[in-house]
């Protein structure tokens, strides 16, 4: 945090013109995946290459120094060792530059030398008012702009969900899960060790970025653990944060501090002020992915009254272990939908126990059948959601479309999920997906996203 | 449990002639698909399909009654409804039968009633000793012996790992994620109601049978928990045992009660019986699947000292938080380790830390470096297995053949914790696997399943 008041990153997830420091020629080094990264991204901006003795890398005219770069540059990225990222950082501020990635370890993590190191960093930031991602960082993305700066090159899909992210490898591990679950991602950003940009000013700068409409945040730990949870309380007002805190072990700091030199701090500590700030929290990667995926395709609920359609019970038994300590009600069903049911589903032997879950047995597979009685219960003045729960079958299709005209009908969140492998269900996952409503293979994941949407419905209901 | 001793389950999972109660030639109904299954899992036995009008069914010839089956049957498979499944059970028991699998609904689980006819059910079986799997049940797998008799035809790849599920949805849930894990499955056991063989008696059989080397549980409830609990702890001397327990919360009875008739009772005893008993818990599906799959994989590793190998810190974080609370220690790294380390590295900058979680940073992708100190780990006495973290990357390949080599060399376990989509790791899995070492894309599934490893490790040192 540079001063008072909210920092600007848009220079360095919008930028025009960027300076990458240490660029060489092969291809096991970070400065050249990070030029890889930009051009395999497809940026559309001018990208200075500096090193004092290539010519050429990647096809890119490469400059000795910023000084000899033929135009100003909004940004830069470092990929120099962690002293030589100093004497660069103290050139791009004297030229003006408007915000920096560095991305080289060797700091506070290491010890004493590096903490003093990392002081003369922060100190070379705050004279210029330069805000610095990092250092020790993976870098950041910015799918809206096509920007990759990070040193894997890759292209993800876009979408609407921006992660903050301490640690690169777990960032990189819910990038995949988002690619597994077809879930689009905005921005990325690799905090690193927060030497001057911390959580709190990435959430500040997410909370008015408009191409986001959903944060997901990983934390090992942060200096100011009330300074985070304050400002995710805040801009959770505005959009949805999700927050997976790491480190939850007594001793997690020995392993936290030589990461990224951050203290782990107490994990009941973090819980309870984020959940103090109405702030929502998840247990792994996987219902990180899953609690944003369904805050980026579905409405808020207006309550937390949760039906579940399904044609097998054993999934709605696993879901209420997530959904009843969330908060979440399993409402009894109106009569007039106990009747429109019974239409639907005729005369059944054995009979259909007709209650929320509401289990219509074997009847469930068929195409009009569950369609309707999706309908039927996205209808009910009680349901504020409904969750609606299929099994891959070699024999019957996943209702699809009848469940997005159920969703569309009434406007009501919809989850699906579809129990089945990854390979059998992409087709379906597609298809729902494009059409808003998001599909779950696991029931634990399809309950922990339910959760998520009653946590912040019911918080604006106040 | 009919009568004294445990019951030879081995005429239902290895028949040569089976009869099917209620093979319509309609694909809507449960007959049908059981027929279809049996056909699609390519069983070589003869197989007879019931019914009073029918001629032909999917290329079989269709008998009118089972006294009309021109030799006797080793078991029957019944899909009638509630009361003709009694019926013809009468039958089976007169005609010799040695085993049942009743996949009707509409007993205990629908009222008091259904609790009358159940009860008449198990009289039935219990008067000619036969067992009988359900009711209420999606049916069983043999993959031994290409017997598939659910009503969701399917093939799924062989391996050792046998699954008991109270609840056929969660049951096929498993099945899948096991697909997309790689994970080779030997025999599937729908409990349903437990009207007469509960889940004690499946373990039984199963501990006795030499395809199976690893058993995955998922229950609701059951009527005798101490039982259970004390026979899995048995079984597992012999071989491993996970259990998924749900029913949870305090009011999950009523939505297990209409299920399969079970109470799910309380959840802190079962957890606590079962710890008792040495038995390892999980509390996923995902954490099913990912701990069978490190005990079908990999031996048991000789203590509790997990080394961690990396070239990103943030996985080796989220592993602690499972691996510390289930009696992992991450030891120090032997003197001569740490030479060999310094070895292979060389010269970096920063300096790697020379400590466990080995970071290996940028120097961590290249193959012959990250072989060598993945072997440098395995060979450290001080480490009784290995978790290596490695991060899908453009220009880097896993090296999964220098890992392979240093698995063999010392064999102590290895789990892979590969971070990347499932598409992109499918190749190098296959590869991996092949060779035994099993590779995870999830931190938090890779720890669960080294937790696994080592409380069978440590439970078998005594």
């Amino acid at each position: 945090m540079i001063g008072a008041g909210p920092v600007d990153l848009r220079p360095i997830f919008y930028p025009k013109r960027v300076a990458v420091f240490g660029v060489t020629d092969t291809p096991d080094r970070v400065g050249y995946n990070i030029l890889q990264s930009i051009i395999f991204g497809g940026f559309t901006g001018r990208v200075y290459p500096i090193h004092p003795r290539h010519q050429q890398v990647l096809g890119c005219k490469v400059y000795k120094s910023l000084a000899n770069v033929p135009e100003p540059v909004d940004m830069a990225i470092i990929c120099l060792n962690q002293f030589a990222t100093v004497e660069a950082l103290e050139n791009c501020g004297r030229a003006g530059v408007k915000g920096v990635i560095c991305s080289a370890g060797g700091y506070r993590e290491t010890g004493e030398a590096g903490r003093a190191l990392e002081r003369r960093l922060v100190e070379t930031a705050e004279k210029y008012r330069l805000p610095v991602i990092g250092p020790n960082t993976l870098g950041i993305i910015n799918n809206d702009g096509n920007f990759y700066s990070t040193f894997y090159p890759l292209k993800i899909p876009a979408g609407k969900v921006s992660l903050i992210s301490q640690s690169g490898g777990i960032g990189l591990a819910a990038i995949h899960t988002a690619i597994d679950e077809g879930l689009g991602i905005n921005k990325f950003i690799g905090v690193g060790n927060c030497a001057n940009i911390d959580f709190a000013d990435c959430l500040d700068y997410l909370e008015n970025d408009d191409s986001t409409t959903v944060i997901g945040v990983f934390i090992e730990g942060t200096s100011d653990a009330a300074r985070f949870a304050r400002t995710a309380g805040k801009v959770a007002w505005k959009k949805p944060v999700v927050v997976y805190k790491a480190g939850r072990v007594k001793d997690a700091d020995q392993y936290t501090q030589t990461h990224t030199g951050s203290a782990a701090g107490s994990f009941p500590l973090y819980r309870d002020i984020l959940r103090q700030h109405g702030v929502f929290t998840v247990s792994s990667i996987a219902e990180l992915v899953a609690a944003c995926k369904a805050l980026a395709f579905q409405p808020l609920p207006k309550g937390n009254r949760v039906g579940i359609l399904t044609h097998t019970a054993g999934p709605g038994v696993v879901m209420m272990d997530y959904l009843k300590p969330a908060g979440c009600v399993i409402p009894a069903l109106l009569d007039q939908t106990i009747s429109r049911v019974k239409q639907i589903i005729g005369s059944a032997d054995p009979p259909v126990v007709l209650k929320n879950p509401l289990d219509a047995v074997g009847l469930g597979f068929g195409r009009s059948v569950y369609g309707g009685l999706a309908e039927a219960m996205l209808a009910d003045k009680n349901v504020d959601l409904l969750l609606a729960v299929y099994c891959l079958h070699q024999t019957w299709e996943l209702p699809a479309a009848e469940l997005i005209a159920a969703h569309k009908k009434n406007n009501k969140p919809l989850l699906v999920n579809f129990i089945g492998n990854w390979l059998d269900c992409r087709q379906d996952q597609e298809f729902l997906q494009t059409a808003g409503v998001p599909l779950f293979t696991a029931p634990e994941k399809t309950a922990v996203a339910a959760s998520a949407l009653v946590h912040y419905g019911m918080r604006q209901k106040g």
